[in-house]
């Protein structure tokens, strides 16, 4: 049976290189930032015009498909996973980063039906990888079969999150906290690139052992949640239940014996649900 | 009158270069990792080669020149600055990454005469940048001159610094402190790539607005000094003082208006001189 899928892949490959080009030529120019709702998250023209090409690109294709795009939901849109084939979009991951010129920037695309993930795509169009996941065949970076480094022992790992500003002091609190308990156990290092899509994809081809964060988007997973699947990883709940689309949090691992290592180690706090409001 | 040090740097160009293909040659294969003094302080045959590579290229020619090498330090050599011409040489500049593969690794030697910074070299190996900077010439990526954000506001800034566990409780209380400060400041946000010399280079091209760090070491920070200096960066000691090479500590920054907003920010904590035993 020919793979109904392969086709959507396909242009979602297309499209998310055309939309990291694009990215590539507005880095060129001067970036006329907009300020969304705090210094770290910023809103750029770029980031609207590329979820517009991507959106319009793949809906003159499948006019009957679903999306969830960051810049949509954003503008109103609702953010609510159906069965329907729905495409995830975060058309800038890592805004800040696109912002300030850092060299990890992506475009992050994942494809679900019924809710379950069929393919994810994350281009880092700086660095020019392209990461490309189907569900059952693997995971690539550009073409190469890419693996998780397989690591179990948390005192030999390299461990990806983001450090940053949360109005909430207790949030805030147990964020710092975390660092500090996890720095503690002790691990190899903590790295922070600015990009969940690229951070999912580094422990994909085992440049990290594993990446946790708490109040990410589905945007900012799913593209990466297949690369990260495909690659051997483990991913799951921060709580350490089943990965949760919707849930805002997740743990990725090379090895099931570090991601349970990290739901022991670390102190949850509520970020509420993509979904929470439908 | 001709440029009595150009030669050096053209030789140390040269040099750099063929240690950074030896990097990649061994990222190929298997590592073989030693443990030097804890998880985070990992040292690997390569580094050593790699050390040995250069210091025995540049022997050959410049038999009366001095040198400080991680390695050789590490070895036992002194680590003391004289005013003879003295090659300051870290072989991978983020050896935590290289262990793991994370793209941030590089080779780094600055060239010192009278205690002064003459050139700098930092060439990120698997990105495959060779950045370059003569004192009073400008600083460049792959040949293209680079520059500073210029960037004066602090609240618009993304800041570079290393989240690493500290034996001295004390320490790594100050410096889980400094990073809860910074954010609250707000900035854009903290980014923690691995490499202190790639973090100045960073800087020096506009990717980030400033660096700070306490621990690091002379090999650390002579490539990068030069580099961001010469890219138009501001250079301090953390304590808003000059600079001091032997002093394992630093800011660089965009501009001296963020460079002394970080010094009244930062608390300071006691990390020994690098020529501290002689």
């Amino acid at each position: 049976m020919a793979d109904p899928w392969q086709e959507c892949m396909d242009l979602c490959v297309e499209v998310t290189r055309r939309a990291g080009e694009m990215i590539r030529e507005a880095l060129q120019k001067d970036i006329d930032v907009m300020q969304k709702s705090s210094p770290v998250d910023l809103v750029t023209e770029t980031d609207q015009k590329v979820e517009q090409l991507i959106i319009s690109s793949i809906k003159e294709k499948y006019p009957t498909h679903s999306f969830i795009g960051e810049e949509s939901v954003s503008a109103g849109a609702p953010s609510i996973l159906t069965d329907s084939p729905t495409w995830i979009i975060d058309p800038i991951d890592g805004t800040t980063n696109f912002v300030h010129n850092f060299p990890f920037v992506s475009v992050s695309i994942g494809f679900t039906v019924k809710k379950e993930i069929q393919f994810g795509i994350v281009y880092s169009c700086i660095e020019d990888k392209m990461y490309t996941a189907r569900k059952g065949k693997g995971a690539f970076c550009n073409g190469i079969p890419i693996k998780v480094s397989g690591q179990e022992d948390i005192n030999q790992s390299l461990l990806l999150t983001e450090v940053g500003f949360k109005s909430d002091p207790e949030q805030f609190k147990i964020m710092l906290a975390n660092i500090k308990t996890i720095l503690t156990i002790p691990v190899h290092g903590i790295r922070s690139p600015g990009s969940a899509a690229i951070n999912m994809c580094l422990v994909a081809c085992g440049s990290a052992d594993a990446y946790y964060h708490m109040g990410i988007h589905c945007w900012d997973m799913a593209g990466g949640a297949a690369v990260v699947t495909e690659a051997g990883g483990v991913i799951m709940d921060i709580s350490g239940g089943p990965f949760d689309l919707m849930s805002r949090r997740l743990i990725v691992a090379s090895s099931r014996a570090i991601a349970e290592r990290l739901v022991k180690e670390i102190i949850e706090f509520d970020v509420g649900r993509d979904d929470a409001d439908h």
